[in-house]
């Protein structure tokens, strides 16, 4: 086994604090991987908290992991020592259902979270990004050019993925009028890959001074919600609509935005909706549709087209050390638009 | 202009009465249909009761209407006396707009309704098929083979198009498990198709019995919704889910039935259905659809389909003095499945 340190809650009410086990030395398919950077995902918080009363402890976050192959099993033919390598919300699956066969294994039904998850092998706890070093099978690593700002790629493994997908699978581009709903980890993708796919780009918000930003990011237009007007102005315009805010709301405004045919995607909601008349989904016949991150093969895809239109996400580093007072910030949604943790903190002194 | 005898709603809360009014002589593009029968839709109901609060009153309902052709305008070229035809629930669009180009002129924000609308040439009331005579465009207008059961093709003209046309949207068919939900005007339609169409069909009822009458109409197979068991058995297993249900309800036990991007379409539901959780939606990246009626070109299709397949409506015929006594029965939800009204006997004596 490999000693490996790293951050962990060991329960809902207690901080992160410094935390050593082990990992399994890399089998004949496996990566292993010295973990650079790591992204601070909204539902890292939400699960080192037991917010969804499925935590396992002792818990250690982060599934936005970009580092460096330090060994590789005699079987992979993906890496070698020396790539750069990332990992994002998933470690393995059963690689023989419907979805695993289509490449969307995570929509397989044993997707295996890469962390707060037990392994069926062995039955560990998965441990995640927050830590040092990190060994996967490489049908669940991607590979990232060397050229790419790789602290700025890490929060791509979820928030890119995540919106990323969706706009591929309802074929986002030119010609179509796309919105982009609420502006945070997954928004501010949102808008960089709807503008690069071709698409114009409405940021869809209720700050005025968001939308502000949401013009820097790549945003050819700005809805502000609560505007009456604007909103009913606006009303039937949209071909796509992607849904990124984090909690229950009324979804009808924005249904009625949406043209013939139109989808809206909900990818961060994490509690219920409120009551939806179906009227608004009968007129037009619109579809409110959902998307969870994206497969490996399309996590690879979203990779290279990121370095194809240079496209990063926008992030503020950390010390692992300040990861509690991050989770803070987290929740008073003070952060453009990601926290990424340095991880070269887990090896010097606090 | 043409005196036509019918019955109308004069008020939310009394009841359908003899009504006699006029409409225009047939212009260059009109057929004049002598109404034979005219189904009994539930929005009839509600529309004559103000439910909706949109009513206007004098309103003489029905858009199931089935007639002979009696007198056709000089530049008809589909329709001539003596033949049958149909009409359902618009009888005008604005002919320029998207929806109106691809055919679907059930989504043109101007589509004139058949009844309880103002027709903005003339400010007039439209009246429905509850009368003696209609006069409509021929684009609005479908042909109707003279060898099928007129009384029960009636209520092919909604009940019949609003079920058809998402099955044919979402492409239903063979090697495909589909879900009809709910046992009523709609839903007996909705089993008939996605057999006639190829696909497995699963009736999905709260009532044992109805699924029973489900399986006589052409279901494979029944699932109790309020049998946690089955209903459990059952999950992710649906490609296509067509949900008739008439009031708002949760959709969250039916999205689960869903497999990986299923879709449900709600086709029915008239008050809001309750809180969505997004994970049901996220999860298999599935879809809540909305679907209204369908546009002319598909209404014909529907009707052609139904000819070469044997497919009418299962009717209950009544006289138009018992219409009242049936909108109490349809509140009951007593009916299988649809009342026809003989339009003989407004030529009758009471």
């Amino acid at each position: 086994m490999i000693p490996v340190r790293g951050f962990a809650a060991h329960s809902a009410t207690t901080p992160l604090v410094p935390f050593r086990f082990e990992r399994r030395r890399p089998g004949p398919h496996d990566v292993q991987i010295e973990i650079l950077y790591c992204g601070v995902c909204h539902s890292d918080l939400h699960q080192a908290r037991n917010d969804w009363s499925n935590s396992l402890y002792p818990m250690v976050p982060g599934h936005e992991i970009v580092g460096r192959v330090v060994a590789v099993g005699a079987h992979v033919t993906k890496f070698r020592i020396g790539d750069v390598a990332g990992v994002g919300c998933m470690v393995d699956s059963c690689r023989r259902c419907e979805a695993c066969e289509a490449d969307l294994e995570q929509y397989c039904p044993d997707c295996l979270l890469t962390y707060n998850a037990r392994d069926p092998r062995n039955g560990e706890l998965t441990f995640g990004g927050y830590s040092e070093q990190i060994v996967v099978e490489e049908r669940f690593v991607v590979k990232i050019p060397d050229t790419m700002e790789l602290k700025a790629v890490a929060p791509l493994l979820c928030a890119g993925i995540t919106t990323y997908s969706p706009l591929r699978h309802w074929k986002v581009g030119p010609g179509q009028k796309v919105g982009v709903i609420g502006l945070g980890g997954l928004g501010h993708m949102g808008v960089k890959f709807a503008r690069a796919m071709g698409a114009r780009v409405v940021m869809v918000t209720t700050s005025p001074e968001k939308g502000k930003d949401a013009l820097r990011l790549g945003a050819d237009e700005v809805l502000v919600s609560t505007d009456v007007a604007a909103m009913a102005a606006a009303r039937g315009s949209f071909h796509f609509l992607l849904n990124t805010i984090p909690v229950g709301h009324d979804v009808n405004p924005y249904l009625g935005l949406l043209r013939l045919d139109g989808v809206m995607v909900l990818v961060g909601v994490l509690t219920p909706v409120e009551p939806l008349a179906g009227i608004n989904l009968i007129h037009g016949r619109r579809s409110l549709a959902g998307s969870g991150i994206g497969g490996m093969a399309e996590t690879q895809e979203m990779i290279d087209f990121c370095a194809e239109h240079g496209i990063v996400s926008d992030v503020e580093m950390i010390r692992i050390q300040d990861i509690n007072a991050a989770y803070e910030r987290l929740l008073r949604n003070d952060v453009r638009y990601r926290f990424v943790i340095d991880m070269a903190s887990l090896r010097q002194p606090a």
